[in-house]
């Protein structure tokens, strides 16, 4: 079923990994700055799915765009999340990224920091490539595009950081929403597709528009269903340590649909074993609260509202679709939404 | 004698502080987000000289150009410093800015990265606005000389932490002075003058080259005057704790010319004290390396090196300027040069 998904993200991610390695510094006389490099390449080429590139890509394509056009654009979104991982791995004190170490596990928080800010410096400088490719007037517009979602992301991580550290449990759903679309679809769905149909020249305000809803209900989907698998995927497959959210004290759908469905008594032992530091928590205690989830059907439910964001992208996407010439493409990106929701890694 | 730069500097912050005022945002119906507007002010408007700024008008001004247009990019070399600092302080384990705790004191490391994050996002927003005051082709200059001047301060910082981490204190004056250029002179000297002589519009291509050896020469004479009034310094006006660097274990020239100059008996016992992490370092510890760098005239030999460099600086300026027509701001540069080694914060 997914087949033509599997194939454009794996075509996309040979033109993005090329593209990146071409980009990055490689060599440097000075052994430190050498070492830099080096770690700088670290996060981009670790295995991904590269979503965001190829959500931008299939959007241009649908448009009548050529994805040549996208090419510096759809990679700087991929050095987006790089050094956008980094510093979460710190902030959330991960362990394992994408099957390995986090980056400030190998090599301390100091220089992982200063990693993140030398890519994201890298992702600007990606995006100052597009003026001899597209010209000035479409490049500022792509660099706008970049710095709304820029200030929405770092709001939305504020807002997960600022319910960390007040140890704050009594999130709503509609909180919980508010901080995905930030957080999430802004980058991951959002604006890859805006970019694209940006790139085409071919689209219209409206149709621009429409993108913001459509990759706000995919971009939740997609995000309840990352947490979903960090609870019940298989690490090989998912390259995070499972049921790591609970080990953080993440907020997630599934913990918020806990809250809300456990007795008062479990409600207060939920709240002494999630408010305590990563390192205190021992795995009993997060296996209770995983079982816990169980039982209550937490997982389930969250699954469900997977799935009901995800009609919505897609019916959004029809209304759009239909106007648009780019038949493979909007085959794919349709396929994509499924796959999203059904993805196991 | 320094009364025409204390004039300019003060001028200069009124107009930049303004300037960030108004441009970072206020308030925002989401009481998390709300919090994090405030801290993304903290940093920009705790006190400061704001040099970088003053260097870029005042080439500006030399080369007969007008402030105002100056006044995104020169804003934006402060918004640069701001999350600069914020993401060194967590770094370099620091505890006073400016006179107040660093932000990861005050707030936890994880929301001061973001802050971070968030402040290097505003950065190129501010850039970006350069489009509808300069046009497009002097917007996508200034947007490169920042994206050099990006790639440079972190491999500088990357040096420094490398040194750190692996506990080098084998560090040649040469590697400092490489160091102290990458880290500090691009961003702090080099590029603030690129800046204002490109925003003239007058500048010719061998002039902006010159800026790069006045700029490294007079950056790296800052610097050092930076790390000797942190050993010396009175901390209500350099706004750092006193000798903190040595609980920091940061490489200074002092410390390497100490280094050279003492017995194979203090220099073991030296770089076991400078390895030990701030935490376990003794206050009488710290004052036995100040004693130290006093007895072997370590400081001396620092503030000698930092006139030389700001000698070169001048003298490499009075070739720059005698064909400039901008009187006043060219005296003022001087005088600012010599401010650099002489003051006290």
């Amino acid at each position: 079923m997914f087949s033509s998904v599997f194939e454009y993200l794996n075509e996309t991610k040979k033109q993005i990994d090329a593209h990146i390695s071409d980009f990055l510094p490689t060599a440097h006389g000075n052994p430190e700055i050498d070492f830099l490099y080096r770690l700088m390449r670290d996060y981009p080429m670790r295995p991904g799915k590269r979503l965001r590139p190829a959500l931008c890509f299939l959007t241009c394509e649908m448009f009548g765009g050529k994805t040549q056009d996208a090419i510096h654009t759809a990679t700087a979104l991929e050095l987006l999340q790089s050094w956008l991982l980094i510093h979460d791995d710190i902030e959330d004190e991960s362990i394992l990224r994408r099957g390995e170490p986090c980056l400030h596990h190998q090599h301390g928080v100091p220089v992982a920091i200063n990693v993140g800010d030398a890519l994201h410096c890298k992702m600007w400088e990606m995006l100052n490539q597009n003026v001899s490719l597209l010209g000035y007037e479409l490049s500022f517009q792509i660099l706008s595009e970049f710095i709304q979602l820029s200030n929405r992301v770092v709001e939305g991580q504020h807002i997960e950081l600022s319910w960390m550290r007040e140890k704050r449990w009594d999130v709503s759903e509609e909180d919980y929403w508010m901080m995905c679309v930030q957080k999430t679809a802004w980058y991951t769905c959002i604006t890859p597709c805006r970019l694209g149909a940006l790139i085409s020249s071919t689209v219209k305000p409206d149709q621009l528009a429409q993108f913001v809803q459509i990759g706000s209900d995919l971009g939740v989907a997609f995000q309840i269903q990352d947490d979903v698998l960090n609870l019940i995927g298989e690490e090989g497959t998912y390259g995070k340590e499972i049921a790591g959210d609970i080990s953080e004290g993440k907020r997630t759908l599934m913990l918020i649909h806990l809250f809300r469905s456990c007795t008062q008594n479990e409600s207060a032992i939920l709240k002494k074993i999630m408010s305590k530091p990563r390192k205190e928590k021992t795995e009993v205690e997060v296996y209770d609260v995983l079982n816990l989830m169980k039982e209550y059907n937490s997982i389930q439910y969250a699954e469900q509202k997977s799935k009901q964001f995800a009609k919505k992208a897609s019916d959004g996407f029809d209304q759009v679709a239909s106007a648009l010439p780019g038949e493979p493409a909007k085959q794919v990106f349709k396929n994509l939404i499924d796959f999203v929701i059904e993805r196991q890694y």
